[in-house]
């Protein structure tokens, strides 16, 4: 196994950093780390706001949730889906891109650019000794999120990135089955089937809580997943995003 | 910088193939990569469909938009946007998650898992010194994709991965500007500034297709994207989209 893989594989979830900002150079690293990425027919649809004013990053932090690792953290990347260049583009040469820029097809364009160049940022900073937490949390309150990011139309932040030198081990939770999301030339919808993969790993899952809390928790996924989901949290998504004149045509 | 920055650094898509497929160890290996990567609450909401019919491969190729390298590579994978399992599991426990399943915020969910998932499959592969490319094309067709992998509701293909060993040298495009894409504090969209960077991003691109075509093209980002734009594609994708019954909410 390379040293990659290893990086990849050693992923876990970090929530509490030392108090020890990136530097200019590592945050460098980072970003162009990030912009090396694949991009869709080289459009390069997403920014990357880097908070490091701290009233800044407490106001995000509450947002998100009351995550106070968002602002104690060596650094706080958003990332956003960003079609506001390719709308001004379209003006400097008098065409109009706009019924393009405002397409569902568009959009789901900007959030694989953006969640592209994020994951290789995530691993840039991994592999340089760093923790790292993706923060969908920013996605409970957009309206808010945007007025502090002065983000303007056809940008949506999508989630954050807090980056920094782990005060804290964690371990990985074991994955879905290689078998339930990985199909050979069909995907296996076959009720039964499924019933039978999501039993199995549900087991994984318990054992895995069971013995990591000497018994005190035995959560199997599915559960959680239904008690997650059964939530209509963020139900004020599509219009948000239709007000920002994304995910329209 | 180490390894793994180097082969993040170092990625360019590869078009052109050795006739050499993937053993199954690297296949494993992929998805497990794949598999390591972040995920929103654990929802783990993708799954990848590898193609390797040879016959489904020429119609996937064919969809794509005549992308020879679909067919004629060592593995073809397929990541999907899935709430399938999440649908049956809300099922099973009698929990009515499909408010929530259908809503844009979980549409936006799966595809930045899909998306993190992907990019770690590709960092994997490069640094076993595969070669990588993206293949948005698939999205020219779903309806007959979806029909060739038989995916069901709540599962979107989102773009296909083409993996083998390289049978071309390609060189990696220059980037937007570090300024352009990383903001500090606050989102810049002061227009005059924006078109500064833009200028001399065209400059930038422009000398770097003098260079390599020995001054036979000078393109310039800005009318490529504007002349991309301009054209109204894959306009279908909202209602096919909602038909499969996610970004409805």
């Amino acid at each position: 196994m390379n040293t990659t893989i290893e990086t990849i594989l050693n992923h876990r979830s970090i929530r509490k950093f030392k108090d020890q900002p990136l530097t200019e150079e590592q945050i460098h690293t980072i970003v162009k780390a990030a912009q090396a990425a694949s991009t869709s027919s080289f459009i390069q649809a997403y920014s990357i706001i880097g908070v490091t004013d701290q009233e800044k990053k407490e106001q995000l932090a509450k947002f998100a949730g009351g995550q106070s690792y968002v602002a104690n953290t060596g650094h706080f990347f958003v990332f956003c889906a960003d079609l506001y260049r390719h709308s001004l583009l379209g003006e400097f040469q008098d065409v109009d891109v706009l019924p393009s820029i405002e397409s569902t097809e568009k959009f789901m364009v900007t959030i694989i650019d953006a969640a592209l160049a994020a994951q290789n940022a995530a691993l840039a900073a991994e592999s340089m000794g760093l923790g790292i937490c993706y923060i969908g949390g920013i996605r409970n309150s957009l309206e808010e999120v945007s007025e502090i990011l002065e983000t303007p139309d056809y940008v949506v932040p999508l989630f954050g990135l807090t980056v920094g030198v782990p005060d804290q081990t964690s371990s990985a939770k074991p994955r879905l089955p290689v078998s339930a999301i990985y199909h050979e030339n069909t995907y296996k919808h076959d009720v039964e089937w499924n019933k039978n993969q999501l039993e199995q790993y549900d087991a994984d899952i318990s054992s895995y809580y069971e013995n990591r809390t000497n018994g005190a928790r035995k959560d199997k996924w599915t559960e959680q997943m239904a008690s997650m989901l059964e939530k209509k949290s963020r139900l004020y998504m599509k219009d948000f995003v239709e007000k920002k004149k994304l995910n329209r045509l």
